[in-house]
């Protein structure tokens, strides 16, 4: 079994790489729900729907988000309505907002839900959401000093806007989804995605029941850096970094994840760090990192998987 | 100023024929809301929608509902999701329950919401929904005794099934919406369009409010019978009055009303019925109330307008 913690694009990418090289439904992602938003009633996991879109072979890759070939009816009268769309939503990922809204409604939890959607696109590897309890990940702005959700701040702001600080309302009240702490436990390897450490993996590790479970599998643990010769590839990861007092590099990440990993998996770009982590105490593997193909995606995985002892 | 109480299709017709014949600014149509539902989420208000579509031009004359030229991406994702889809919304319809549903959510009144969708969409007829607080009819099937939602029974159903009982659950803690006693004690003249008596003009009696307001203009209130010769043109009207102990008839529908009018228009295929009317105390104007195209809309319009002193 191999566990990864998954945030949205670059974990989707990996995760592609990793069912090339492994049996699909060996593979779980536990995936960050602190950017889950209720948009006009309906409840909307980003993550959750950018890795199963990925997975299904359906995501928008011009976008980085939605599902491709989609259409925009309903926005398009959102917007005569005079409607907040600054939140874009196609008409076909309506379905996946409307289906999930439905079954919360009815009583259903995420991980059966998010299964329920998986299993309908064919998607084998398993997704559980890092936890049913809800997490807001919260984004305090440094010249307003204004609170705002994620998705204001990514979306609305296009993450072009000075942080001063991160939150994440509601984890010490936390716990796991259902599966999670199992699915952790379990792994021959556990795999930080490359995704961003602040506001993709750290609402992962603000549940402690998952932050514990992972310390105690730290010899385990590896994360890909999702910071490849001090910039992000895609999102604010480098900018928050550095915003919130860290180095936005690859000595940066290592140290943002030293409690909880023993592997760093860093970019060739940044060969002649790899002293550096290893002065941490973390082994460094120098590798290709940039998932420009599923060739290299599927090489990443391989990787990943050949740390397993 | 005029005041019609409305359904769905019936209303939405007169309306329409009434705002050819008069300064649409002028009319005033109180819209049952009994029918609204929550689906997947999103706030769903059938004949405040019917009205507003109908009189923006833009309804869909086959179905009866939703819009024309309409898109159904969402609803065939939906079905591919394995989701509730016998409740069919359009892609440009959702729009409109989007809007509503995250203005709800700000706080808004549903009159407030109603006026920001009319005005967007060219409508100058004023639409008051009966009440701002959860009135649910609900209907009760004569075999297993199960009682269902208004939406269950019209379009699930396809309200081809008996029924034993009809109530509107909140009733009896409802307030009329702001403007709606106003509306009925300003009016010249009071219009009860040919709605199903039973599921859209009961539940706008239901408030009391409204009720007793009706009957203190008495004298001054007509309604359009929407049985013609036994039948209802379209819906269940028929068929409820005798499954609840009415008659399907003109005499039926101005016993029903007896209350609150003092005249009932009835079409000229049912002229030998006047005399029963009028054996009842009620007035009966006899012209034809088939609106089959706008001419006859806008002359039954004006026969209703014609009865003002």
């Amino acid at each position: 079994m191999i566990c990864v913690l998954a945030g949205g694009v670059g974990a989707a990418r990996l995760l592609n790489g990793l069912k090339d090289v492994a049996p699909p439904e060996e593979i779980t992602a536990i995936v960050n729900t602190g950017d889950d938003a209720i948009m006009h009633g309906l409840y909307i996991c980003p993550d959750i729907d950018t890795v199963t879109y990925t997975l299904a072979g359906v995501n928008n890759i011009e976008t980085g988000w939605g599902l491709k070939g989609e259409t925009w009816q309903a926005m398009e009268s959102l917007k005569k309505l005079g409607g907040k769309t600054w939140f874009n939503l196609g008409d076909r990922d309506l379905a996946t907002h409307m289906y999930r809204t439905d079954r919360l409604s009815e009583g259903a939890g995420l991980k059966e839900i998010t299964a329920e959607i998986t299993s309908a696109m064919g998607v084998s590897v398993n997704l559980l959401p890092m936890t049913e309890d809800q997490v807001e990940t919260k984004v305090t702005l440094l010249e307003s000093n204004d609170e705002i959700s994620f998705q204001e701040y990514f979306v609305k702001h296009r993450h072009d806007i000075s942080v001063s600080a991160v939150r994440f309302n509601g984890s010490a009240e936390a716990k796991a989804a259902p599966g999670v702490i199992d699915a952790i436990s379990e792994a021959e390897v556990v795999i930080i995605a490359p995704s961003n450490p602040i506001v993709s993996i750290a609402p992962i590790f603000s549940v402690s029941e998952i932050s514990d479970a992972i310390k105690a599998r730290k010899k385990d643990v590896v994360a890909v850096s999702p910071i490849i010769a001090g910039a992000a590839l895609k999102g604010p990861a480098d900018r928050l970094l550095n915003e919130l007092g860290h180095e936005a590099s690859v000595k940066g990440v290592a140290k943002y994840y030293q409690e909880w990993i023993s592997t760093l998996v860093i970019d060739t770009a940044d060969f002649n760090t790899a002293k550096d982590i290893e002065s941490l105490g973390i082994d460094c593997l120098v590798t290709e990192t940039v998932m420009t193909d599923s060739q290299i995606a599927a090489s990443l995985g391989s990787t990943l998987l050949g740390l397993k002892k």
